[in-house]
């Protein structure tokens, strides 16, 4: 999932269009935007709120014109692209951004992330004759500010987010401001940015990932701090400052979702204050330290990258092998169509197969007769591994050498990262070993990176020189926010 | 709007499906259905919802025939077409049926009608901290069964319909059964029908009017009584006992809205236990009786009717006049166009105009050189009537006599009819003064229906011999139930 | 199939757009618009061609406003309305108008009928190395006209409709003229109008019926006749001369389809110089006197129409038989759904009952223990007739007598009406014994209008006093044109 | 432009469909699959044809799966994606493939490429009563085949072939056969492949490139050579004989398009006989040695790739500068967004610097403050280089120098690229002054590859020994085939 918002820009829905189309890899599912237009009516100015949101690619969710430039027309907006952790999938009203009326006025959300104690706190509030039209923990959010008791809205928001648990970066907007938190864990990213508008004026932004920054030409601020509530308002406007009131009062050591840097964020983006490519050139190099392949006499061994995902990794890979005294060719050896949508119907039987092949071909010169090293950044179910080594062996490479840049992944993520049960996890499958995993994958070898190794590549003190931590639960099973139960967003109305 | 539910149908989305077609008249701007199919898990029997719903006619929001028998396969259905009565057209999250989880399961609605004390109760249930994710009165029903601290549900429902006021007939859908009332008034029509299905059992349905049953093969049972929550449950099925609540204890005599009669309902459905048909001709006769008009010497005088709104109101007028000694012929002279849907673009300037040609077209020979009675059955705003006449004029007819079938509306309708503000309606334009609305259509001649001969046309006891009455607060502006405020409907998130 | 065309207007093809709407009633499957915009380039004024066409209604194949108001803009254009008469239906290429460039410029062409020598001048052109790129008549006199050896256009056009027989009405669009054309027996009509601008210049317009008039606001100036050619270009504006040319030397008496009367044109308009809902009313007078139906004693005879195909004729019939002493009372005792579309799906078994549910609904107090008389305009293969019936017994009539406003249908149309094989019709499938076919549909008694009455309700005599007669083949088996082959229009291509 | 054809295959069309998919980047305008099902009726066995065909990308045009699996069932296809080379774009009478019904039956064709002598021959069969629906060149085609003397099919191809003069690869389809041509000079690239059936029978392919056999399982046979007809139909079932014949007597030295290997095709495909990642390569190798790159004092120099296009040629310039003693770092600076379709709209005013942004972002810790090398492999117009520059230039690297895999284009082609005019060629704007075009694009330094290292890159025999030459008329204006006209392809009907 991603979000992003915008405060104080007068073209607020087409900067939000352009800002979910970088943030597209975080959420193919559905994807929507809500807009408000400051008016002025008989009791003061207030908030128009309009909204837009379906199923599908941010391309195809707003190609009517009109959508962005009239329907949405407005000065703050925030937005929202869905990713699937849910087999609710497609049902329409659960795509974000969610708006509400309640007692402060009209008020909007978009939530990234994954609550842990929904269940409990949905049966209280239904005790309390709470309705709820949703199926998403993210929508007890909103009861929970509305339900507060605190005077001003501030007090509400923070009252909701010392009561959830779990993974939540939240960007709200409400008649007068655009607040933005991140859980306590700061488990999920979010970061502010601001833009110069043409009449030299500022527009602020916040987004799950810089990237979101550099489409819209907006400069990045900061972070917004784990247990963070940052709040941006015409006081914002006027002195440039952000003012800001914590979550909780004694908060934990950060624990920032480290798949983010190994496969999620795009690579030109920073997290949690670090570059991600810088973190996945590491990866690399750690791997190859750890997992070097030799080259055969006389002959280079062959590098390869699965496009796109593991691109910078695999230049680490190859030039840290080198360093080490094998002689290493850094190849292009798959090529990845530019041209596979999220509608891309395959008809035919071997619908595994083909997914992989309409996605990639092999660059048969390169690959034939050579050791090849396929570096891939993390394995979930298998499938898509083995059918892209099958692939690769039909360019008839002499061995295929697979190195992951993370370790095995053994448990589910609560915290919004859509991996499947347990037991789909290929690693579990096979007990954790590697040696039956590559068999089953069909290389002649295979090497995950160590978790220690893992950790070295990611910083461990943050800009203000306070320690951070990470949030290694898929590899190792620690789950640093209590989990109260399973399935948890998936309550009601589902099938 | 329109409403239409079914129990123990197995393909109750399909029969939704027809009958929302058949009802398609009272409701062009939306539609959508919500099934639930019976299924039992591990805590037992219970129901799984889904959903569809958008804007269009039914034809075009569930085109996709995997829709009803795939998406929505259930056996129990609630169903509604909507016609905008707000601005907030549009809207998605402000299409009916809407559902809820709380805390005694999964429950749906559709509502037709129009509530009128929505602010006050919206401003109190804020107050309690409750959040409106619409902008409809209907949701606000749904808050009130959530907190009623009634024990059982049928209880939570009557605690909600006591507490507001207004217009509604309602189907709603819980895990056990379907639930359908009428506010005590029973302002809105509401009938009950069952349907033998090919294993002999019976399936119930209700539906806003009875040509509702004709499409899908049923039998109309009776109407759901004003004051009546009826329950339609296992038990029902069982015993085929439909087990009936009141809602007030001290029910006032009943004011259905005459208008259905007039112009609303289809002219092949039986209202508030009367045929539709019947009471047209009627209107059509006492117009006659009331407002004559004779012939030329030697030439009978034409009358045509309006297709199709004022057919069977034209053929009692038409035989009226001729019984009084007036030479009189029934001609069709308009044509009507069978293609013009919802969606139809109308390029080029003149749009008031080509919206009326594109749907009539004259008969030259009928009318040339004759004295034309148009019978019709309301006249609104007056912009149509008055295109509709100069198309007439086009084809030179000698004297063009309007006759209307109702008398002129001066008063918004609070209870769910999409009518104009009073500066709107053309009566209240010219002060109520006939003879100048007539000059403004250019006319001849025009007369309306008093309200005397008007009630006369209409029952005023009901089959059980109770007394019934009318309302008829948009001729009278004698309102049956007090309104709290105006343009209540709108209250949050609109423009 | 319908034609219209346009010249000398700025907005030709929004004209087009409703004429093509008001024509709809005559094909529903396809439409087109070509449109000419003159410019002037270094070679002097040219026209520049656009086109859009497509499968749907009108109002589908258009809804996209930019298509009217720029993709077509232009002061020329020629128009079609596709009628399936072939398994080929669907097929993009073969929906009208057709365009082409050969040697004296750009030509496109509408074509109206049925050509009925085909299959020869097929074989023939192929033999001197001409493609098909359809499989249609129409493109036949694409090339026919190209290779004619004329020197000037209209020498061509007249070459080419001398080779070809058949029904053809045809607009046709050259870089100069607006060119129409009539088949010499004239079976298919076609008729000339003009519009006043809003520059007081003169607009020409051609259609297939006079309805298409009404609607761009042209008035009637006189039919294309028979054998006749006729020009409209820069000379009849400068001087409002509409020249013209005959096809053959020495024409036949024509023999117009009298189908036309009975059902396929609009009964607003005027067809063959006569006004269509005159003759409707004077063949339900004459069905009267032929087979009237006698009231029970005490009762009326209700007499219902099937909306709106037979509205005028049972006007008609209802007037005779009461003139005839029996008591008659005219009933509307169907109601026609509004929302039929060409889309509509239909879930569920029963399919041909559903179709017929779908459209019509019966008025159940009208028809109740009545001796209903339902008035229809034909009968071909009976299965609608059947379900109305099963239909209308559903309402609980005494007795149902069928009377049809023209005679068994016992022959295919060879000239462009849909009919099914002789074997579809349900005519032949009884003998044509009327008593048989009766109880095949479930009436107690089914009457034909005979031949004879038939031809006695149409004009004989055109406006300028020349004999006129009728193509009634259908009925007959007389065909006036001679056949060459059947299944002429499916000579390739197709499955 | 791209082609595929398929035969005796039973889902010829589901593989033309994933061919058309993996040739996408050679025509993302509109796409159309034509089928031959083989029947037998009363005459014997013949082919039935099917065609979809539209605007849009392969899974736009084929998202409704009913199509590849009903609609176009059958074993035999021909494929064709559209790339547009004229104004007339849009125009669905102009999408590819096409067919004709003539003398000897039905008759497909699918062409890439473009006919130099359309004028003259145009004009011509004119004048003898020919029409044309189309304005492409390829029309032309069809016509001179079906008017063709020769006895048998093949021979009216080759006297077609003999006729027109330019590039053509061709898949045409008969009643009997798949036939493949090329043009005497082999311009445009067509690859014969085949695959082995479930049931071990072979089925047989053409495509512009070896990438369409990859997806589809099929092997590589042999290039379709120049000057050669290849006939592939029940006797090359049979036997495994692919029958040939030349098209003219005496062929000139092949001319193979030599951008082709620079940009147009894929790097995973094979073409005239050499892989393309190879050639690639070698382009960027001779570039470095032609333009190197000196690192400044003790740091490496940073060479960065345009993804994807120059993927392959910077991993070669990089290796070849640091092989030339600069010390030189491969990075990957820029990210590739997946997201972009063809139909991405861009709201808001700088139209073509946000079309880069949305496609392309900069890795910041990679690019700031160091001499940057952009390798990319051709410079058209300017504009999108001049975009991307700028984008760079963001990311404060402290130079940019950018070195191009070919030399200036200078001259439009001729025979099928989508190159713009003279004029709007930036070499020709700036007097081909590689410094002045440097300074427009805002590069510290500009380079391109000269002709003679690029002629260096390429093979020059063929597999069988024969000398093989190449196009390089956009270079140098050298046209190997003489050219007619200018503007050929739009002689009728365009605007």
């Amino acid at each position: 999932m991603a979000l992003s918002a915008f405060f104080n820009h007068p073209e607020a829905a087409v900067n939000a269009y352009y800002a979910l189309h970088s943030l597209q890899h975080r959420g193919q599912e559905a994807a929507g935007i809500l807009v408000g237009r400051t008016v002025t009516n008989g009791h003061g100015p207030c908030r128009k709120f309009a909204i837009h949101k379906n199923n599908g690619l941010v391309l195809e969710v707003f190609k009517d014109p009109v959508l962005l430039t009239h329907t949405l027309a407005g000065d703050v907006a925030i937005a929202h692209n869905r990713y699937s952790t849910t087999g609710a999938s497609g049902k329409l009203e659960n795509i974000q951004p969610f708006f509400m009326n309640y007692r402060e006025g009209n008020f909007g959300l978009a939530h990234n992330g994954n609550l842990t104690n929904t269940r409990v706190l949905r049966e209280e509030l239904k005790d309390l004759g709470t309705i709820f039209q949703t199926t998403t923990d993210s929508e007890l959010i909103l009861h929970l500010i509305a339900r507060s008791g605190a005077k001003d809205q501030i007090g509400q928001v923070r009252d909701a987010l010392r009561t959830v648990r779990g993974a939540y970066s939240l960007a709200m907007m409400s008649d007068t401001a655009l607040i933005a938190a991140r859980d306590p864990n700061g488990i999920r990213p979010l970061a502010i940015g601001r833009i110069k508008r043409a009449d030299d004026e500022w527009a602020y932004m916040v987004a799950s990932e810089t990237c979101a920054f550099d489409i819209v030409g907006a400069e990045y601020i900061r972070d917004v701090q784990p247990n963070e509530i940052v709040i941006i308002d015409a006081h914002t406007i006027t002195t440039g400052e952000i003012r800001s009131v914590s979550i909780v009062d004694d908060p934990p050591v950060p624990t920032h979702c480290i798949f983010e840097y190994i496969y999620f964020s795009r690579p030109d983006s920073k997290i949690f204050e670090e570059n991600v490519d810088r973190v996945r050139r590491k990866l690399g190099k750690k791997l190859a330290h750890e997992s070097p392949v030799q080259p055969e006499p006389g002959r280079k061994v062959t590098v390869i990258n699965v496009p796109d995902s593991s691109n910078t990794a695999t230049l680490g890979y190859a030039s840290e092998n080198q360093k080490m005294g094998n002689a290493t060719k850094y190849q292009i050896g798959l090529i990845r169509s530019h041209y596979v949508g999220r509608t891309f119907i395959q008809p035919g039987q071997d619908n595994r197969e083909m997914k992989v092949k309409v996605k990639f071909n092999t660059v048969k010169g390169v690959l034939k007769d050579r050791r090849v090293v396929v570096v891939d950044d993390s394995i979930v179910r298998g499938t898509t591994s083995q059918a892209l080594v099958k692939l690769i062996r039909g360019a008839e490479p002499k061995e295929v050498h697979l190195r992951i840049t993370s370790p095995p992944i053994t448990h589910p993520c609560k915290y919004g990262m859509d991996f499947p049960s347990k037991g789909e996890l290929i690693a579990n499958q096979h007990g954790c070993d590697v040696k039956k995993i590559g068999e089953a994958l069909g290389v002649d070898s295979l090497e995950y990176l160590s978790i220690d190794k893992l950790l070295e590549s990611v910083p461990h003190v943050n800009s203000e020189g306070k320690p951070i931590g990470y949030c290694t639960a898929c590899f190792t099973g620690n789950y640093p926010v209590p989990i109260d139960e399973i399935a948890e967003r998936q309550v009601a109305n589902d099938d």
